[in-house]
């Protein structure tokens, strides 16, 4: 770990991995669950999704001081058939919860062509695109979707009706890396953050002010309402994804599902996850060396100028995760400095993270 | 029928499907596919999606004159099992072939709680709206997609990678009609017809001239490429679209699907039905209630000044529905003559069509 002129730390991924578990340590998580969970959190963080990376650390502390997250607590199968699952997730650790329904569902896809795993009472799962990385490279197509607090608008609204309600699906590809996507529906709140903690504005037409007003003021924008992104399509697949992730549980969905800062009470949040097997279709080798060409296609089109290249889709990710892996996950001193106090506000002991620090 | 003083064609809904079976009579169109086909372009025109609706009679008489639809090709199960299905259209007519999809895999739901159908060689199939519907009233959640010619451009691009790419949903609500939701990836070539027709201008960001520059000329952009709706987003849901239709279908996706402007060749386009028992999960009694809660929270959201109303993702379609149901289907007099043009020169008798026409 290294830290340049600009006071930008480079955590290395051994380090991170270490501080993680010496925090969930701390914190009773049991060491399958911590493991689980720091995997999800540094994946997030080598692809570049810093907002859903370690920085998450802090997140998973205070709420599982305040008895928000339980840790321990396994999923509980309500339901069950040879392709379908509804499960409990009894307010356990969100990306142990995730992983269990994702690997439910590759089960079943294994055997019937198709499984679907709806969980509800799931938590924070951080980034989505840890979920559906592991099921292509297996050699299924898989898609994956939570909910969350509604702080996004109906298209054409002025108060949040939805979460920002990500989508993140991927499928094997013949030429190595899955082609994966992840995105939210919703315009993310952490671009806001961002803005507000660099002092600069925010592209129009992505929220609105507290009294449902256009804003470009991100502090405005922090009281106010998100956007669906594109409008109608936004807004059509983000009821999409309450409806498969809240809606399918029989699970709060929209306006019910509780504030995540309510952290005196359960989350209450879903998630769905959908995985098919080509070869019960078309054929999984075929669909591989197809998805390979759409890539290509992708890549080598004709561009205009305000990007520097055509990028499929996870390209930009694969690209940031090879060189992290490298170099280290880069942060701020004073992004670094914010999570060790939110840290020892926990009461947690953050000598081997002061360690880090101390070492550049 | 009636015309009023704007030369507005309003056409009764008996009238106009007695138009479409004489027609497709003539095409020597088997009864029943006649009979699917009609009420699916007839749907589209309900709910407003002129270009969907019985417009095409053109299109689907031009396709089987020249040999690129076969009217009476039924679909052929290539691959099935418990909950998934691999069907050969076999270049017949979309209609008939998308509701054979659709069909089987709410079958296939109704036993497992999941049916999955990935149909190839399936001609075009219209407003996807059409399929998802009957599912819903039947108490699932439906989803369909469909590829089309590579018309819209990857985010940055300048040329096409993929087709419009449509997704629609519909998921069964307490309170009436069910939740649904239909709309492209990709902006629409419609709307560029539709400014081009009327010599208006078509707004900024959705299309680019031949030579990979934003346009707002319609003919411009008529010879150029579409954009994805809402950038990366409509860009990473329109490639699932791909990998799911002709990706699972080993049929052609991306750049290989063939132009359906050439007539002479078979179009190759695919299409993928998704079928899900909410009564396998946390029940479909629960998630019909929990979705007109969610339809009316979207609703009697508070709305900035842009649009009249905050509306639920099918709400203007029912409205357009039931007002055409009772006052016949509007069509101008241009275009309705069009459309009569291109019958005739299919060597079609439009006696009836013109009875129509002079009766107004």
């Amino acid at each position: 770990m290294t830290t340049d002129r600009d006071g930008i730390i480079q955590l290395s991924v051994p380090m991170a991995r270490t501080l993680c578990l010496d925090i969930f340590r701390q914190l009773a998580v049991p060491d399958c669950e911590a493991t689980q969970t720091a995997a999800i959190l540094l994946e997030a963080s080598l692809r570049g999704i810093d907002s859903h990376g370690i920085a998450l650390l802090a997140v998973f502390a205070e709420r599982i001081r305040s008895g928000q997250i339980h840790p321990g607590r396994a999923p509980f199968i309500r339901r069950e058939g040879p392709t379908t699952a509804w499960v409990d997730g009894q307010h356990g650790m969100g990306p142990t919860l995730a992983v269990a329904a994702m690997t439910l569902a590759m089960d079943k896809a294994r055997r019937t062509g198709l499984g679907a795993v709806s969980l509800y009472d799931g938590n924070y799962v951080g980034a989505l695109a840890g979920y559906v990385e592991d099921p292509a490279r297996a050699g299924y197509i898989a898609l994956a979707m939570a909910n969350a607090t509604p702080r996004v608008a109906p298209h054409g609204g002025g108060q949040g009706l939805h979460g920002t309600n990500p989508i993140a699906w991927a499928a094997p590809a013949a030429d190595g890396e899955p082609l994966l996507f992840d995105a939210a529906t919703g315009h993310a709140a952490a671009r806001i953050g961002q803005a507000a903690d660099d002092g600069s504005t925010i592209p129009a037409g992505i929220a609105l002010d507290p009294d449902g007003r256009p804003t470009t003021d991100p502090f405005a924008a922090a009281k106010g309402t998100l956007l669906p992104v594109g409008g109608a399509l936004g807004y059509g697949l983000g009821l999409l994804v309450d409806v498969l992730t809240g809606g399918l549980a029989a699970a709060p969905m929209g306006r019910c599902v509780p504030p995540v800062t309510a952290l005196d009470g359960p989350y209450g949040c879903s998630f769905f996850a959908l995985v098919i097997d080509p070869d019960r279709f078309g054929g999984a080798t075929g669909l591989a060396a197809d998805v390979a060409v759409l890539r290509e296609s992708a890549r080598t089109s004709t561009f205009f100028n305000f990007l520097d290249a055509v990028r499929a889709p996870g390209d930009r990710a694969w690209e940031t995760r090879r060189k992290r892996l490298a170099e280290g996950i880069p942060c701020t001193h004073r992004r670094w400095q914010g999570l060790l106090q939110r840290l020892v506000a926990c009461g947690l002991n953050i000598s081997r993270a002061a360690a880090i620090d101390r070492s550049t």
